[in-house]
């Protein structure tokens, strides 16, 4: 029910997933029984119930108003099913921070783990680079950092299949004597974790990809990731002042803005369909608020692809051989 | 004598600089006398003048280094110099550290600036946009923040010629409760400056130019900076991908090419010459290692335009008349 195009586009990303032939699983949509049928087919298609839920978690809803007054929402009631052991992941495109603040509080964290994670990949010049925390934890601790550190290794040898994946401290400087006082104690934790640690990394080693795993707080994550999201926007900005030069600039900047659009694809989130909550004791995938068909059809796949690639069950064993805090 | 390419491309800066109608001041260089008298004519030309020292700070040397044990330095004693009074300003290319720390301890600070700052233009869709700071401190105090807010505000009014301008928090929402615990306190205390604060502004604001000044504290900065720095290197490598797949693709991507470089320049900083060390009680410009001798000749525009339009004098009444910690 939540996002800014529900249950619609949620409805038609499942249809599209359980009408794909990789689809080998069930769909349960929780939420307001007469709105979801409304953008079904009747009967509604095998592979799919609905979980009929009374509330809903608004997108300007506080974590405390999520976490304390609708324990019937939509939210609330999915995860409690995962938690229960009746589904096996869960997906949404609603209020971020009820999302990660309902699934640590629902499903619990995995052993070891102080803080759950969010991870998002951006592209490099050597391909998808995942940026870790993404805006979870404002405040993070060495230990966080170090945590953080070992679930993006996992999750990124896993699900993109890069064995011993770099993993490096996002800082200021390459030596490890630079940097601000938790990134400072972040070096040594990093570099104890049985991870491929490749020390310090710069702002500018993101996009080069020089790791595959950039490790940082979640505001300066939050920030870089938004940051990163706007380049397109400023690209197409000046684009259109050059062509408003004059009716060739106007065509020329047209036959490119085609290619050139091709070419920045990656940075499409819809393509990639969401960013996990790593370290809950469950799957939880999070989506844009404006989250198309297409994005949700790919995040439930991704929920899947965690479930079948055991990263939860990685992580755990990861975190059990971890001295980290 | 610092940077890559010294003394050639400082001095070639000097000579280009000199020999510019908008010329109106001499300059003193500061170095090693026969290595500087190579690239000069002969006589030396009208309004060069060359101060001869027997140490450089190299580019590795430690702050530590720099300040104790080479107080022979062509830095040390060019800082020494405007600190006395006989040069108004002062432009380096070479170790960023040492040229922070030498102006610091040597020119001193501005009343009530508790640390110097670094404030460096970024493109976006409304003109250059500060990012203060932008390096030179990596653990930041609210305090401190709000005297870059300060700071950032006077630089750009009297540089960029732009009225009361728009200054915003770098952070990771719009709601003056959010962010880390350092945001979340200086929020009120740049609402409090006298300057026109916009509040909260997040990654992604940046490059639409929401705000005129973005502040930040230096670790956010310097990574959000190089990373900025890299996105052109990422649209190279696409480009290169792209026409990698045939002829016709390679002739396209080269006619796109020229345009896009043409519409990205607003990225080189070759352009800006180099950036201001703001909140010392003289002026001090730090430029890339790499600074060409374009580079070079626009920082010492800038560094005497900073000198016309009282920057300083300016930030010192704002300072006088602010309560910032």
């Amino acid at each position: 029910m939540g996002g800014d195009y529900a249950p619609r586009n949620v409805v038609e990303g499942v249809l599209s997933c359980i009408r794909d032939p990789r689809c080998d699983f069930r769909v349960l949509l929780a939420g307001d029984d007469a709105e979801i049928r409304r953008h079904l087919p009747s009967p509604i298609p095998d592979g799919i119930e609905i979980l009929s839920t009374v509330e809903t978690v608004g997108m300007h809803d506080s974590v405390a108003v999520a976490m304390k007054q609708k324990r019937g929402s939509s939210m609330y009631v999915a995860l409690e099913k995962q938690r229960d052991g009746e589904v096996q992941g869960f997906v949404s495109a609603g209020n971020t921070g009820a999302v990660m603040a309902l699934s640590t509080l629902i499903l619990g964290r995995l052993p070891g783990v102080e803080r759950p994670t969010i991870g998002t990949f951006l592209p490099s010049q050597k391909g998808p680079v995942l940026l870790i925390d993404a805006g979870a934890n404002v405040d993070s601790k060495p230990s966080h950092l170090a945590q953080f550190g070992i679930m993006g290794s996992v999750f990124t040898e896993l699900m993109m299949q890069r064995p011993r994946p770099k993993v490096g401290l996002l800082n200021v400087g390459e030596e490890k004597s630079k940097g601000n006082d938790v990134s400072i104690d972040a070096w040594p934790l990093l570099d104890r974790a049985d991870i491929n640690f490749a020390g310090n990394v710069e702002g500018r080693d993101i996009l080069k990809g020089t790791v595959d795993v950039v490790v940082c707080d979640g505001f300066t994550g939050n920030i870089i990731l938004k940051f990163a999201e706007s380049f397109p926007g400023l690209l197409k900005h000046k684009f259109l002042e050059f062509a408003d030069r004059g009716p060739l600039h106007k065509i020329w900047t047209g036959l490119m803005g085609k290619t050139l659009k091709g070419m920045i694809r990656d940075w499409d989130y819809q393509e990639h369909g969401g960013v996990p909550l790593l370290g809950v004791n469950g799957i939880s995938i999070i989506g844009h608020g404006s989250s198309t068909p297409k994005a949700i059809m790919n995040m439930i796949f991704r929920a899947k692809e965690m479930l079948d690639r055991r990263v939860n069950e990685t992580i755990r064993e990861a975190m059990a051989s971890a001295t980290t805090s």
